[in-house]
C-alpha cells in the first residue's frame, strides 16, 4: 500500500495536532493547502509565524497583544476605575462584544485547578495585586471567570485575597441564558437564577 | 470595542479561508496556535511551506508526490498492465486503502464539467492517451471517477476516446454500499444495483 509522501504526511500530522481537527479533516485541509496558489499557502504559513513572533502578553493586563501595553490598557478613553478579571484573551473579546463594558481588564491566562496542579502562583494573579496597589483609582474588581468549578474557586480565592484592601469585588451573575428554557435548565443554574433574582 | 490585534486578525483570516473552518473555529485555532511553544507553531508553519515547495504532480501519472516519478509509478513490484483513472490524489489513497489493487494510476486532477467551463483539455487527460500509446503492455483501463454527473460524464468521455484503441475499458460498479439499507437507498443507486447484478 502506498503511503503519504513525507512532506504531505508531515503536514497532515501537524494539522491533526490542532484541536478539533481529526486525521480525516487534516488530510482534507492538507490537500486543499497543496491545491492553493503558492502565495496563498505562503500567506497561511507566514501568518502563523508572524502571529507567533509578534504576539505576546501585555505587561500590564496579561492580554495577548502585538504592542505593549496593549490596545485596551493604552486607550485613554476607557474608564480606569474598574478592572474585569477574566481567564483568557478570548474572554476579553467576548466581553468586548457586549459593547457595554468600558473599563480595564486583567487576564489570568489560566485558572486555579488543584486537580491539574495549577495553584495561584501559576496564573497571572500576583500582577493584579501589584496593579491594585499602584492604582488607588481602581474601586471595583469584576470577577468574570467561567461559571464552572475552577472558575468559581478562582473567583472565591481572588475575592478573599482582595477583601482586606476594601476594594469592591463583584461576580458576574449566574442565571438562565437569554432565550433559554426554564424547563431544560439544570438545577444548579435555576437555583442560582432564583438566588440572584432582582427587584423589578 | 477593542479589535483583534493585527497579526492575530490576519491569522484568523487566513485560517478561516480553509474549507470547513468558520470564523469561530479559526479564532479557536489561532488562540491555540499562539498558546503553543515556539517550535511547535514553527513546525506547523514550516510543514505548510515545505509541503507546498516539495510536493508536485508526478510527470507520469499526475499524482501528488515529492519525487518524480512518484512512489507508485517507480515501484517495480506493481502490475504494469492496468491503469486506474481517478479524479484526485485523495482518490489514489482511497484505492490504496483497499489493499487489493496493484496496478498503476492516472490522476486527472479534475473532472469534465461544462457547468464550470472545465473541458477535456483542462484535465490531465492528454498524458493518459500518450501513456497508453507508449505502453502497449497496458491492457485495461479502470475508470474510477466519482459516481456523480461530472464523474460519469468524464468516464463516458474517456471510454469513447479509448474505444478505437481496443484497450479494455471498465467502470467501477455502482450499487448499494456494504452495510447499507435497501429501504433507504435512492432510486438511481438501487436501479444501478439491479442492473449491475452478478451471477452467484
Amino acid at each position: 500500500m502506498a503511503q503519504f509522501p513525507k512532506p504531505l504526511g508531515r503536514l497532515v500530522g501537524e494539522l491533526s495536532k490542532l484541536p478539533g481537527i481529526g486525521n480525516k479533516t487534516a488530510q482534507r485541509l492538507a490537500y486543499y493547502i497543496l491545491s492553493l496558489p503558492d502565495q496563498e499557502a505562503e500567506a497561511l504559513a507566514s501568518s502563523i509565524s508572524e502571529a507567533k513572533h509578534t504576539m505576546h502578553y501585555c505587561s500590564v493586563c496579561g492580554n495577548l497583544t502585538d504592542r505593549d501595553p496593549c490596545e485596551i490598557c493604552s486607550d485613554p478613553s476607557r474608564r480606569d476605575d474598574v478592572i474585569c478579571v477574566v481567564e483568557t484573551p478570548q474572554d476579553v473579546m467576548a466581553m468586548e462584544r457586549i459593547r457595554e463594558y468600558q473599563g480595564q481588564y486583567h487576564v489570568l491566562n489560566g485558572v486555579i485547578s488543584p486537580m491539574e496542579g495549577i495553584g495561584p502562583e501559576d496564573i497571572n494573579l500576583r500582577s493584579l495585586i501589584v496593579r491594585l496597589q499602584q492604582h488607588p483609582e481602581i474601586t471595583e474588581v469584576i470577577l468574570a471567570t467561567n461559571p464552572n468549578i475552577e472558575g468559581e474557586a478562582t473567583a472565591m480565592y481572588i475575592a478573599r485575597l482582595l477583601k482586606p484592601s476594601g476594594i469592591r469585588v463583584t461576580r458576574i451573575a449566574h442565571g438562565l441564558p437569554v432565550g433559554g428554557d426554564l424547563e431544560y435548565a439544570d438545577e444548579v443554574t435555576l437555583l442560582k437564577a432564583v438566588e440572584g433574582r432582582t427587584e423589578l
